[in-house]
């Protein structure tokens, strides 16, 4: 099975920090691929980086098919356009922050998001509403890291921590889901300090596109209709 | 004051079908100029033409600070982009479908949204969702007629009276919601033959316009925080 | 254009200290008249005061179609007897307090409401859970002042940003909405001090029923039907 | 024990068709007594008649203090007034709709109304949302039978099962809430040829009045504080 | 009238403890019989105590219709397997935690729930989601004590009041129910010192047990169909 | 990895006829062992079953630990006691109902559940709302086909198709969601005919377990806290 996992920011410095980790994740048999895009902002924090990143992640989607991809990942907590990149393709589409909250929905009542900026957190606010899934969010909260500083990973950690706790206290959350993909390698040590389990959204969106290649699933043409045909200037 | 209407498509016939329509709306002392975008799909009509035009649908906007506008309009009723287009300025920013929902709001219990085709009912239902309304709203239909087809208008209001009537009869609809700013030259006649108010998305987000602009009004920078600096490559 | 506003209570003194500002705040072209009831209670802070002054509050409605109006507002952001007032009558009524939460929808993901007394608070509560609005609602929170007290400007203003702050910062209120039609005066001084949106509901009804009437709108009689005919004794 | 029962409607033959049958239902060792109101509506099936008939029911409950009475029911199903009838005592009121919902929750998922006219059906469904229980009602469903044609029962009670058998086929109803006490007398044939529970909302009323002397409990002055004192002209 | 409580715990202290107060509320010409279980756990406080006794408590129901008796309840505030019980018998059987809540409905907005220990509090909060009321709960509260130690009453209550009175002034709570009937005789006592309405769940199931009977109503069996005949090995 | 799949009844049939299908579905490297109860009803399909069967089934889970397994799958979509499965070990515990509504979430915005009995389907409907996914549900549909029966595949097939088919036009769903793992050998032949997709709950469980197991996750003790100690009878 081929999975793409696409970045949807243009910093190549990011995705070199990341890809060895989402290849560490895959199963046995798994080839793993992932891609930034070449042209965009360097991050994603806020729904306007959502509209400069989206045409290059489309792109790199439609390429998906032809490449012989069986499934692709958007790499992001944030979810851009998340109802674009499943009406493009036929493939898998499974997107980092959806996948980490369909797990976590399986492991507690309750979950906060731990993200970067408060831009980004009203952004994974709307997500959740627009899923239906508030009565299952406790809060969503940021730890003030941009997201290319995330890889100061001591500060990152401390941050992070102090906010879980929060969210573990003041909120009631009773699991923790990271809110960028730039946490991914803290997951475990922040698991192991909280005592709660510690959702990583880029591991929840490999994992889960490996299990819908598996059962012949894809998202729902009902849900998603193919984009009418028409003309772009 | 000044306002400018942005049609975030780039149909020259499409601006010039409904430029006049709109400034006929407008109160005295209210300068109204319509735009279209330069590039981008030729409507909109799912979440991926949303992707494809809204960078240059911001682009518009920003533009519109410097060009001495008081406020900013989208004249769409899908809502493309809606978190985008008001984090980017300080001006008022309203979207054709939220102001024709706020105002069906004020008119009965229960609206529905007759729209082009099912790719957008299925993105106005999110929309609807992601604002909390969904208990207001008794359904989203499309007319099945693509945006650039509505202005064979004879056509086009006998299919949308078709829908509007099963969403009152069927869907027990007490307000009707147009679906698209496309059908604004039909919301009188709509509403002297169903009996029951029409809210016209374009009309709705203009006169909105003008009240923020008289209340000194615009849209909370909590909720709609400026993104943060960065690269765009 | 004329509109009628009624201020249901039976104060001359708050009407007269009211009027000005309802006139001030029309576009030209509308004539605007403020009435209070000849008779019921001095101020509405409660469910029984609504009760008491709601027949008078009727009656007005009732007289402003032959008295030729074109549209009625309820100057009040309890809402009293909301779906009587839309019942009676073919005028568009638009009433304080839910103009004022569809403006604050359109502006921020959550607002606070800010009113006069416990009293208060418990029955717009209760309105915005009947208008399916309650996750868009941080809180409602009391200055702890009566309506016939506002007047003191200065004291009023220091008790509503005490409270509108901590709405703000402990409720993570985005938009503030005023819960009493006497604090209208010091809508623009709080906006300035709290950095958020202050929508104030005397002026959003009025300015909607302008709305309403240049787009040929009212309520709709499937959700307010006429009343059925009956002896009243 | 002394249960004032109060019908808020002025008609004395509709008072005298039922006040057997309340005081039949009664557990021995209480005593009901039936009032209709002096002045008002003679029937009540919209919110404008909740209007005109609430200042005589509030005077109605005041004088139940000093008439010694231990509890109030409000012997409607429209629920009239419904926070102002628990704002002006300390003693319990219990109103008809609100405590056959009550009972109904506890007897199956889903319940539906059947109310008398078109009108009454949309107050009820507003009381039903206001007080966050829509997800459990299937429907509101009226007769078209004014209050006051009800007791040609025969005719009352084949429109009743038509709507009824409607509301379990079609809306998926497991439980039959009457949506007028005036339907009294036909609850226990209604049940026996429906084959569920048929709720009547007289009797819930003064049943539920019952227990709560017994358990010593009334409404929470919390959520309906006692009105300011204030002038009434 | 004849009402069976069965207490869903083997303890027989618990039992003699409650079985007075449980005859001493009941209205004159109901007889009430108390009985605990032969086997399962010595108390109910989590979901695997609920499995370990739930088939002894099915046993009790069925032999109660058996035995001529008109309803049962289910003496337990964590309403242990509550669909189970209503399944499989046409006696009306009413449950402690929901019984409580329905009352609660009636006398406020907002009501908390006082119980034993973390793992029921978490047990009664799912039920009342999952019957649609958390719109309507302030928050469920443990107060740190297991059931079989609650007879320490000075303790008891003091940890009651104050979790109650947090659920008063942080939660905004206007009304308090308890979380297990072995707080029963307490209820009088809070509720004088907290001032707000205290609902007694052992008291509440027996009020409306006798209700039900009296009105001819039981469970519907469209909500809890009778289970299909099968082997149990 | 070894991952211990228990079928929550006693019926050895039911389990041979199932075995192969689950252990074909793993992922290589992973031990799947299928086991049924010795005691308990033949098959799960209503409240009272879930009762009687989940003695027996917790006792399945506690050996697991000891039995050196990785993960617990419980394989049945009404979820029998959810809460207490969750509670009694350190080990991820997957049960099949929930585990296909998380996938399908992620693959259009509305599911509808086929499965067996009404009963069933009252139960699995239970389920839903207690997980606050109610809105992103269409229907639960049943084929009135008792769980023993389902292994007449022709007449199963046509059954489930039928109710699929009203599912999506009727009801709008837009994935399907198994309601029994007794249907798992029809899921690729159902999807192919519906063309939507059709998410099988013992798949889904099983393939989700290892996922947890892979990222070191399982439910977390603040949600389901281990039961407190005590004497059972």
């Amino acid at each position: 099975m081929k999975i793409k996992v696409i970045i949807p920011n243009s910093s190549r410095e990011f995705r070199d920090e990341q890809a060895d980790h989402r290849r560490s994740i895959t199963s046995s048999g798994t080839q793993v691929d992932v891609v930034c895009l070449d042209r965009g902002p360097v991050s994603i924090e806020c729904a306007a980086d959502d509209v400069n990143a989206a045409p290059y992640m489309l792109d790199e989607i439609k390429k998906a098919e032809k490449e012989g991809y069986h499934a692709v990942t958007i790499d992001c907590a944030m979810d851009p356009s998340p109802r674009a990149v499943k009406e493009i393709t036929r493939l898998p589409v499974v997107i980092g922050g959806e996948a980490s909250r369909a797990l976590a929905l399986l492991l507690g009542d309750r979950f906060s998001v731990i993200t970067v900026l408060p831009n980004t957190a009203k952004v994974i606010e709307a997500n959740i509403v627009a899923s239906g899934l508030e009565s299952r969010c406790a809060s969503v909260r940021s730890a003030e890291i941009p997201v290319l500083e995330l890889n100061n990973y001591g500060k990152t950690k401390r941050r992070l921590l102090v906010e879980a706790k929060k969210a573990i206290q003041e909120d009631e959350a009773e699991v923790i889901v990271l809110g960028c993909t730039g946490m991914a390698k803290l997951a475990k040590e922040l698991q192991s300090e909280l005592g709660v389990p510690v959702v990583e959204p880029a591991t929840a969106a490999i994992k889960i596109a490996e299990i819908l290649v598996q059962m012949g699933l894809t998202q729902s043409k009902l849900s998603y209709p193919p984009p009418p045909k028409k003309e772009i200037k």
